[in-house]
């Protein structure tokens, strides 16, 4: 086990009713804030009218920003700031899923500072503050609302880049699984890719003596895996979606990261995919993470195979221990596969034109991933093994 | 699944030499500690002198209070809250144990407070503040680095009461697994049956759909159970005291609680046991337990089942099911046995004779428990099966 440092703070307030809650939450911070959110899918639900209502009860004076679109733009971080700015305002709160949240970190991060907000996603500077944040979740799938990383596109080039600080931690996430139950089947399947992609980056790690870790994974892993099929056969049920939602949080809050080292690889290519062919995150990942599996997995037979016998209940094949690896993997695909999502890049018409592209993006900062380094030979590998 | 709120701030500093890094945690907020340890082995360990040079270090004035004793009592409480207001301390440093950590929960939530710190374990006042708390733990256990709980036992009729606020949680705690391993066979033991039974106080609960929080738990519960033995044999296994260790603060720092209701019946007998006889949490627990699960598990014998499953791995009797829900308890008290800790009071010297005190007191402000409510005749009924 390795040495590591802890701390996710975010007030995590679950189940029914408790957007109504949020007057009095994000009165603890401020009295004036901006409310950032996605298309309007908030508006038809009804959450934006008990939002206003709560906050107008707690004397907060509110400030806009909606249309986020998935792949949360540069540009609208932008404004977002600009509009803190011209304001003084001082407390975001996201009304959404993954990519509001995303995008209002970075505005609460860019307002404090003096330079461009893109500088912290290139690495040119350093993040020492940031404005309160507060969520109230509507899509379980990427964990941003308890996460420290942010994902933001750039029109400029479609780069998609992400930072990671513990100042990015939301102050409370709101988390009501209702407001999940309308979620179309797509986007229930998408979301519950991404949150296991997320407990499997961490799983497959060279660290060794990270016992509890795992069990923590497969544990996570196995409670999306039974519950997914249960929302997909009946959207309104309560507690399966409450399952995925708390899942959700955990598969990407650092608990399930303490002591070991994440892979990250299949994530740093899905994002060259989804920046270039703004394909969902979640699909891009049903796409790029069996290839790498297929891809790596000989760098380590035994922890595939202790995920396909603790994962997918499989038992060992004693003779060819490889085999059982390989039918882990299977298993895994044929998982994506029954939520009708594709497995291959031909599904989503994405042909190898631009795999040299994505491959140099990808990889210009030197090799990506940590349980097998890839360098752009290797990204173009799995690309071709996606195809 | 139950609606919920779930926050737990506490920094983890983890790892090997982390206690060097006390006086830069500790001047973040205070430039005036007390020191709070127990009866001198962290003097033997050199891990006193480590911690005296880093706050000196960091230019922090030092108060000492050592001589906490194991079942922490309210006198030297009262003497910390005393020391902090003649001397204007507003840190408190806990190195140790449970019983340290316990101790000086209840000294930082008195010194605030103008009337009796006991007033908060009878009831009679709810704390709105506390000075903020520091941790070096030595002694995976009780999971007080990073819980909301304390323990305290008042020698004015032994009384062993608790209290819980999350304002008791210590701002951080330093967890440096190497100084657990002079921790003698028995103190490891002790420690292990602690942090199964909290654990096992909230995977034994009534409410349904809560399969993340079962999963976890029964992850937790079988680190410990493969961890330990290792322990046991060679004290000096860094990674089997690590997991530990980690296992120690994830069973009581409530995200194993988060949507259900936990029973604690088997604590609060055990806290009357320990209170009169000044028997060890963890050798209580191993005797109570047991008893507890034979009195109760025919209430809801599924959940034992899948205890005996899935913590276990035990197949299921298709034919009596029943006969696997007490395999299952079989094996737990097997497993403490294993440790060579007792698992009837018999084995303590301690009879019946004040049998009818302790269900009494144990009582006394209703029944105690949630899986099973325990009135008085039902403790008396636990204590006699536990003879």
């Amino acid at each position: 086990m390795q040495n590591f440092v802890f701390q996710c703070a975010t007030k995590i307030i679950f189940g029914r009713n408790t957007e109504n809650q949020i007057g009095n939450e994000v009165k603890n911070y401020s009295r004036k804030v901006l409310l950032h959110y996605g298309a309007g899918s908030i508006k038809r639900s009804g959450l934006y009218d008990k939002v206003i209502k709560s906050l107008q009860e707690a004397d907060i004076e509110i400030f806009e920003l909606g249309g986020v679109l998935a792949n949360p733009r540069l540009s609208m971080v932008r404004e977002g700031i600009s509009q803190c700015h011209e304001n003084g305002i001082d407390f975001i709160l996201a009304v959404g899923g993954g990519s509001v949240i995303d995008s209002a970190k970075a505005i609460a991060v860019g307002v404090p500072y003096d330079g461009d907000v893109w500088d912290f996603f290139i690495r040119k500077s350093t993040p020492v503050r940031a404005l309160p944040l507060g969520v109230i979740l509507t899509i379980p799938a990427t964990g941003s609302e308890a996460s420290k990383s942010a994902v933001i596109t750039n029109e400029d080039g479609w780069y998609k880049r992400s930072i990671g600080y513990d100042l990015l931690r939301p102050a409370f996430a709101i988390m009501n699984p209702e407001f999940s139950v309308t979620l179309p089947p797509y986007q229930t399947a998408v979301g519950a890719v991404d949150i296991m992609s997320h407990v499997m980056e961490r799983y497959f790690t060279n660290v060794t003596n990270v016992e509890l870790t795992d069990r923590l994974c497969e544990a996570t892993l196995k409670t999306v895996l039974r519950n997914t099929p249960l929302v997909m056969q009946d959207p309104e049920d309560y507690n399966a979606r409450a399952e995925i939602m708390w899942a959700g949080t955990i598969a990407h809050n650092d608990l399930l990261s303490t002591g070991r080292i994440g892979d990250f690889g299949s994530h740093k290519i899905e994002h060259e995919l989804s920046g270039i062919y703004d394909v969902a995150h979640g699909v891009g990942l049903a796409v790029i993470f069996p290839a790498w599996m297929k891809y790596i997995y000989k760098n380590n037979v035994d922890r595939f195979v202790q995920f396909a016998v603790r994962v997918f209940d499989l038992e060992i094949d004693f003779e060819a221990s490889e085999n059982t690896a390989l039918e882990g993997i299977n298993k895994l695909e044929e998982f994506f596969k029954s939520l009708d999502l594709p497995t291959h890049l031909s599904e989503l018409h994405i042909t190898d034109e631009r795999f040299e592209e994505m491959a140099s993006k990808c990889t210009e900062k030197g090799p990506v991933g940590f349980f097998t380094k890839l360098y752009k030979e290797d990204v173009l590998n799995i690309l071709e093994l996606a195809r």
